[in-house]
Order: C-alpha cells, then structure tokens, then sequence
C-alpha cells in the first residue's frame, strides 16, 4: 500500500467542488482521512448520508485541526470569515488553499490571517456545471480540466509543488499564474459570459410583448443556449461580482461598446460590418474546436426532447 | 404505393435548411420529384454527388416549373431576387413558401411578385445547427422541432392545411401565427441571442491584455457556450438584422437597459440585486427543462475533450 498524498485532508464547503474533491481524493486514495466541515445542518447531514468523507463537522475550526491540506471550497465571500475561523486551528506546516474564481480578493482575505508556518497557495480548478451541492459533484469533474495556481512570490515551493501534485492527480493539468492576470482573463472568458447571460435571461423573462410559454417554447431557436450559464449557483457568482469588479467593469465596458457598434451598423443597414464581424467569430469556434477544447458536434451534441440523437 | 404528398417540389437553395428537407423528402416519400436549383455551380455539383435531388438548375426559374410546391431556403435578403426570377414561371395552383427567420420583409418580397391562382405562405422551421451547407444538412432536423406558418388573412386554407401536413410529416409541429408577433418573439429568442454572442465573441478577440490562445485554454468556463451560436452562417445572420431591424432595435435597447442597472449594481456592490436577478433566471432554466426543450443534463451532456463523459 502506497502512501496517501496528505495524511488529513480538511473540506470547507462541500457543493458541486467539495463534493467533487471527496469523491476523486476517495477514487485516487489521496487522503489518509477526509474531514469535512459546512455551515449548513441540512447539507453536512446530506454529506454524511452520500458518505463523502470520514468526519464531519459543523465548526470549520474543529475540522482543521490536524490537517495537512486545507480546501476552502466557498462562495469567494466567504473566504474571510472562513480564514478567522479557521486560523487558531492550523497546524504548523500545513497548506491551506481555495478553489475561487477570483484570486486576488481571495489572498487578501486569507494571506493577512495565515500563522507563521502555514502555507497559503491560492487556486482555481477551471471546471464546474450549473448545477451546486453535494449530489452535483462527481469524480471525473478535474480530468483535463486546467487547475491555475496563484501563488504569491514568497510563497513555499515545496508547498506550491505538491498542491500541483495534488490536482493532477485529480487530474488536472496545472498552471501557474499570477494572480491579477488571473482575474483579468477569467473576467473575460468565465465573468463576462455569465453575467451576459443572466442579463439576456433576466431580458426575455421581463417582456410585455412576448410570453414566458413562448420564449420557453422556441428557445431552442438560440436563447436556450444562454440558460445553462444562467442557472448556475447565485451565490457564488453575486460574490464573483463583488470581488473582481475592476476586471469585470473593464470588460463590460468593451462589451457594450462593441455592442453599440453593431447596433448602429444594425440600424444603419451596414451589411458589410455586420458580415465581417460574422465571419471572424466563426473562425474563433473553429480554434476552439481544433484545441480541443469543444466538440464539433451539431449543437453541442444535443439529444432532442424524444431523446433521439439530433443527426 | 401511396400517392406523395406532392407531384414536385423545387428547392431554391440546398444549405442546412434544404438540404435537411431533401433528405426528409426522400425518406418520407413527400414529393414525386425533387429539383434543386442554387445559384453557386459548385454547390449544385456538390448536391448531385450527394444525390439529394432528381434534378438539378442554377437558373431557379427553370426548377420551379411544373412543381407543385416550391421553398425558397435562401438567406432572407435573396427573396425578392428570387421572388422576381421565378414568378414567370409558377405553375398555376403552386404552393410557395421559405423558411427564413424573419417574415414580414419575405412577405414583402414575395407577394407583390406572386401570379394570379399561386398561393404564397411563408413559413419558418426552427430548427437549425452552426453548421452550413449541403454537407451539413440531416433527415431529422425538423424532428420534434416548431415550425411557425404565417399566412396572410386571405391566403388559400386548403394550401395553408397542405403546407402543414407536409410540414408535420417532416416531423415538426406545426403553429401558425400572425407575422408581426413571429419576428418580435424570434426578436427575442433567436435574432437577440446571436448578436450577443457574436458581439461577446469579438470583444474577446479584440483584447491585448489577454491573448487569444488563453482565451481558447480556458474557454471551458463559459465563453465557449457562446462560440457555438457566433459560429453560425455570416449571410444568413447578416439578413436577419438586415430584415428584422425594429424588432431587433427594441429588444437590444432592453437588453442595454437591463445590462447597465446590472454593471451598476456591480459598480455599488448592491449584493441583493444580483443574487435576486440571479436568482430568477435560474428558474428559467429550470421551467425550460420541464418544459422537454433543454436536456436536463449538465454541461449541455457534452463529453469532455478526451472523449470521455463528462459524468
């Protein structure tokens, strides 16, 4: 029997991530003792009836004790009040990371609270569904998923090394970045998109004109596609907008310029400008697709309603 | 043997659209003879080495003749060209139609042109994927699909009835509707849907403190669910704004509205608004699953790019 990676591995949160962490550290025998702490009664009941981890416990503070990795998977919001909490209770040498869309909000919610010893190593597994909670989690959700790692320039390279380990063998493939330019690029290929997308939905659902049955009816004309970024956790991403504002009011503001160009060339009858910006986004699907990371399937490979492949 | 639903049936156009129908045609026995016509040789050529047809024109005047329906699947903006060039030549008692994603302005083309004895009803299938073509084009497209008709008040009911049944026996449900209100709710849940994405795309593209290569790696986190809808044919989308401008003005001066309250509220960190609009749209989501038109399976059900699934 080969050694687990961490002796005692501590989850702070257990929704769609945390959950996701106990299954796989389960499959990959990563943990010599999963501990896991949320604040809500219902969802530690609910973890402990799926039999996610070993302990559990309502006191984020009782859970770290002893810990030699430490996962804050929380609503970004929440990372302060969590590294109070939890501060007293670390163990010397410990690692203790997150798994937040934002990063620099998050080190300064943190690193300020670390005790001398304690090794703070700030992360984002780029993986997640719309759905939230412990029964939305499943093993496979990391595999040839980019994980990005912001440590400061201080930071310990031992720590930094094995928090890599850990979320490769997760199966992630690992990147190092730092962590503004994180935010900056997260804002525009994760924030941007989902805050465009509540707005749509909020957009359509408001119309005097035109009927919610209706816009349910022939949403697959194109407005459905935006519902699934819609529906993702609430929670999570008020908090995404409170703590990367800056990143995210840049790229709203280039958005809604560019999209103050189309409009005019919309009323303006500029068929060219309308036909040119067509074709160039066109090519960015198809650089999506030869990198892998899309597949070319009509329709996202969509089932239709009957459940018959759509070709 | 049955009697096809129809002796001939012409198709001006042999894209997603009519290519999908020939196939549909072929394999429900809806047409005696099928005559394709487009105006692009290479693409006729294409569509005669598939065999999708029995006959094949590039003059679209000499295809409708003698047939007994005609569809037009052409980029909207064609239609009055077309309208023009195969007038002359309609058999008396022939049913015309399209299947274009704005109908006013088709109406407008075709009807001043339409000889004494032809019945023209416009209609629209919707259904459709990114791709585009004679190559892209599949016998179950319109499978469980809407397809909207909207006659005028004195067009022909017996024609109107017969467009319909072909139209069911292609798998679609059929609804008819008044013109005016089909572009305003296409307005919404398909014209605005596009330009968004094609717009969020670009703004992506355009950025020089983000590269285009991150903007790929990491796309997973939501700017890719956008590609697919800005990946769809230039000509026909550049129509669309083009024919269904009020409607699509309207609905981008909501969305603008609604986006600014929304940048606003992350400007003064007003929390409760974006977790309550948040909120709201996640039911949306929810109500279009229960409804059959979205598949309830997370991320769309796309495998991940190792081609393993997701879940």
């Amino acid at each position: 029997m080969s050694e687990p990676l961490f002796q005692r591995v501590a989850l702070i949160g257990i929704g769609l991530i945390g959950s996701s962490l106990a299954r796989v550290m389960a499959r990959e025998k990563l943990a010599g003792e999963i501990v896991i702490s949320t604040r809500s009664e219902a969802t530690l009941k609910r973890a402990e009836e799926i039999g996610l981890g070993d302990r559990y416990y309502l006191d984020a503070g009782k859970a770290v004790e002893g810990a030699d990795l430490v996962i804050a998977c929380v609503p970004v919001g929440a990372s302060e009040a969590i590294a109070r909490q939890i501060a007293p209770h670390l163990k010397t040498g410990a690692i203790v990371t997150d798994v937040g869309s934002v990063k620099n909000a998050v080190i300064k919610a943190f690193k300020p609270h670390m005790p001398e010893g304690v090794h703070f190593v700030a992360g984002h597994p780029i993986a997640g569904t719309e759905y939230s909670g412990p029964d939305a989690g499943f093993a496979s959700l990391f595999e040839s998923r980019w994980c990005v790692l912001t440590p400061d320039e201080d930071a310990d390279e031992q720590a930094v090394a094995k928090l890599r380990t850990f979320w490769e063998r997760c199966g992630s493939n690992v990147e190092i970045m730092n962590s503004q330019h994180h935010d900056l690029v997260l804002a525009v290929v994760s924030h941007l998109p989902h805050i465009i997308a509540y707005n749509i939905v909020g957009t359509a659902d408001d119309l005097e004109t035109v009927t919610k049955s209706e816009v349910i009816k022939y949403s697959a004309s194109g407005f459905r596609d935006f519902t699934r970024l819609a529906a993702s956790d609430p929670t999570m991403w008020r908090d995404v907008c409170l703590n990367n504002k800056e990143a995210i009011l840049e790229m709203l503001s280039r958005f809604s310029e560019d999209l103050s160009a189309l409009q005019r060339a919309i009323r303006w009858g500029d068929g060219d400008a309308l036909y040119s910006l067509f074709t160039r986004t066109r090519g960015i699907r198809r650089d999506l697709i030869d990198a892998g990371q899309e597949s070319p399937e009509p329709n996202f490979g969509r089932q239709n309603s009957q459940g018959e492949p759509a070709q």
